[in-house]
């Protein structure tokens, strides 16, 4: 018979089209396919299409979960004592929070053992920003890794193993065919991967607002139900925090600017907003490692930077990979930008600031780039505060001034009247 | 800026996934684009897969027709003196309507200038079936075209030109990436060829039923409405004839088996479906091209096949395009099928016994397959027949009996009851 061997994934694409439920195997089928490359490009964009518009029932999502789970290997910290609690959040520019949460935890004695990426974000992600560390490694063995959480609670590592093969290849096709905004995909995509890396109890910051996956408040709260529905389904605890992205989290955007803004928190010196994030998350990730309250949890974490235990253990992570904090690298052109007017800032467009941070080489655009550690901005003001006419907004850190300046003026809206800033934290769902 | 270069087809993607409005640039960026390569088949399925579940407004299905009709050459059949009538069909087994209504048409001085495909069916496009007729040619030039219609009123021609490549490319798509049932999507693919292939105006068979492109009376009146805008939209006059495909069209299927059937009907020898559908589409056909009525137009066929004029110019135009009638094809080995049991025939899987009728060499699976023109199957009964047990129920033409033949039987449904068979000709929009 030549009737042409795709015929089955063209009866799936036709059943998810005309909004019946896949089973298992036929998911099954279309996820293996895709990755060893029976299934092509085409077929699945528009299968992942259909499911952007259709949707998925509870079942095809825990279905979906699990075979992109299984595509490829899952890391075994069986060897790790005690429970394991890992951290994610959905990304936002300057968010800087998980270098401050893993010692500030571990100070604590919960394990974390966190598997990051690099990711193609306006900075790099959590790994890169950790390189920025001179000597700083992120690549060691499975033994390695789990030796050091045993040891010191607290080790970060790069790619580890072949996780998720089919997350990878759907998510970059996601990304170039319009098919990013589907709650079921985010969520089977974060939750594959979070299950592969091992950890038995997963704290999620799902930013919302115009510049995240999730636009609104109706969303994420769908998104962060049905990962608490995944993981239920497959015996982990998770909690999802709905957090706020309005504005840059904190006041330094690039890579070795934020593991120095991570150095002063840790040190007793944060912002507001820095501050009630990682408290947040950080109680929440307390209260699930050791088995405590939120109060107590947080009571704690208050205590371990008072009394510096949170910054030693940061120390001792970063020497344990081999980093050296006195050599932090910083861009040596320094240009302050002032505002033009006078007024409250009303509002920071955080994407189109994130993009210009990108641009003077903080981030990349293909996997490819190489990242400037040095470069970056640190905010001046933020959202609520009054700046005066030629007062300072912001500090831009280059190489050389190869670009024009005045444009990141744009990024601010400056206005006579106080507008109340959203709150940063709007739901915990569990 | 690298920001990547396929950022307008991604923002296009999106609009239509959440149902805004394209403009006709954005059609135009993404199909020119997908013709020239720059748009991927990824990226395109996606967009199908968009417009099959959110629809098109007229405006952008307007739009659609318009960008693929002119993705290529457009025929220009102006050396053609007169009204030029073309007709269309979507498609049944046992179809050989055309090869009947040109010569008919044509003696009663119509013009039928007619571009026709080969295409991947059960059986071959029109063109193959006209050249199972020994000699008989279906290249020509535009010149070589025109003139013979101005001398004859009919003649029938395969690929002339690059009509239309868009469509090609798209369809192509479609047909593996499960975005084939969108009536936009039919509309604009059946309405962009014909607009290119230079009718004034055009009548079009619109099949419905279980194997055809649209399932229900609902969607084809649907696909007839739009297309029937469409023409008025390009100043062209269209007629949709929606008519039953649950049977085969008349009882021969196969290619020189069903220009036999063609010949029988144009001299006066005829199965009563065959016989009203083709009165339905030539009346419809004649009162276009020559403004009268369709009670005029009616009679005036039915002189024609008495008279033996349509027969005799069905001659001519064979003779014209080099063909032999004497030496029709048929192949060697007859087999005759007798049913198992008594009783009324209620039903013919059509698709399924098409799908046996092109296993045996009569349809191609792919474009490069050679078609055996001497094989098919001649009905002996139609639905709403009774057949004995042991009666003929069809012949079946081979070259070897190379395959089980009692799988046909499963092909019919045999019952002790009459049905009242569905009527053929359900509506006809204009």
């Amino acid at each position: 018979m030549k009737i042409g061997d795709n015929v089955n994934i063209i009866e799936i694409i036709n059943k998810k089209r005309k909004k019946e439920e896949l089973t298992k195997e036929e998911i099954m089928y279309a996820v293996n396919g895709y990755v060893e490359g029976s299934i092509k490009d085409y077929q699945m964009s528009a299968l992942l299409m259909a499911i952007c518009l259709n949707d998925m029932t509870e079942e095809e999502v825990f279905a979906l979960t699990d075979v992109m789970l299984h595509s490829g290997e899952v890391l075994d910290l069986s060897k790790i004592k005690g429970i394991k609690v890992d951290k994610h959040s959905t990304g936002g520019v300057g968010d800087k929070a998980t270098i401050i949460l893993g010692p500030l935890l571990a100070s604590l004695g919960v394990n974390i053992a966190k598997m990051s990426g690099r990711g193609l974000g306006h900075t790099g992600g959590t790994i890169d920003k950790l390189e920025s560390i001179p000597g700083f490694s992120t690549s060691m063995s499975l033994e390695e890794f789990t030796n050091q959480v045993n040891n010191i609670h607290f080790a970060l590592v790069g790619q580890m193993g072949n996780l998720v093969p089919a997350d990878k290849k759907i998510y970059a096709l996601r990304d170039v065919t319009g098919t990013v905004e589907s709650i079921p995909l985010i969520a089977t995509s974060i939750m594959s991967k979070k299950l592969a890396s091992g950890a038995d109890k997963i704290v999620i910051d799902v930013k919302v607002g115009s510049g995240a996956l999730v636009k609104n408040l109706e969303e994420a709260n769908k998104l962060a139900n049905l990962m608490v529905k995944i993981g239920k389904n497959a015996g982990k605890e998770i909690i999802c925090v709905l957090t706020n992205m309005d504005e840059p989290l904190g006041t330094h955007i690039g890579n070795a600017l934020e593991v120095e803004e991570c150095i002063n928190f840790l040190k007793g010196s944060y912002e507001k907003d820095v501050y009630e994030l990682v408290m947040k998350l950080g109680s929440c990730m307390a209260s699930l490692g050791l088995f405590i309250t939120e109060e107590e949890a947080k009571k704690r974490l208050e205590e371990n930077i008072t009394n510096g235990k949170a910054y030693s253990k940061f120390d001792e992570f970063v020497k344990a990979q081999g980093g050296n904090l006195e050599k932090l690298e910083r861009a040596p052109k320094e240009f302050s930008i002032k505002s033009t007017k006078s007024g409250y800032i009303n509002h920071i467009d955080t994407l189109k600031l994130g993009e210009i941070v990108r641009e003077i080489g903080a981030g990349r655009y293909e996997k490819e780039d190489k990242i400037d550690y040095g470069v970056g901005i640190i905010l001046s003001k933020k959202v609520g505060d009054f700046i005066l006419q030629d007062e300072e907004l912001l500090k831009i850190y280059l190489h050389e001034k190869d670009m024009e300046l005045g444009k990141i003026l744009n990024c601010f809206d400056i206005g006579v009247h106080y507008i109340e800033p959203e709150p940063l934290i709007y739901e915990v769902i569990k």
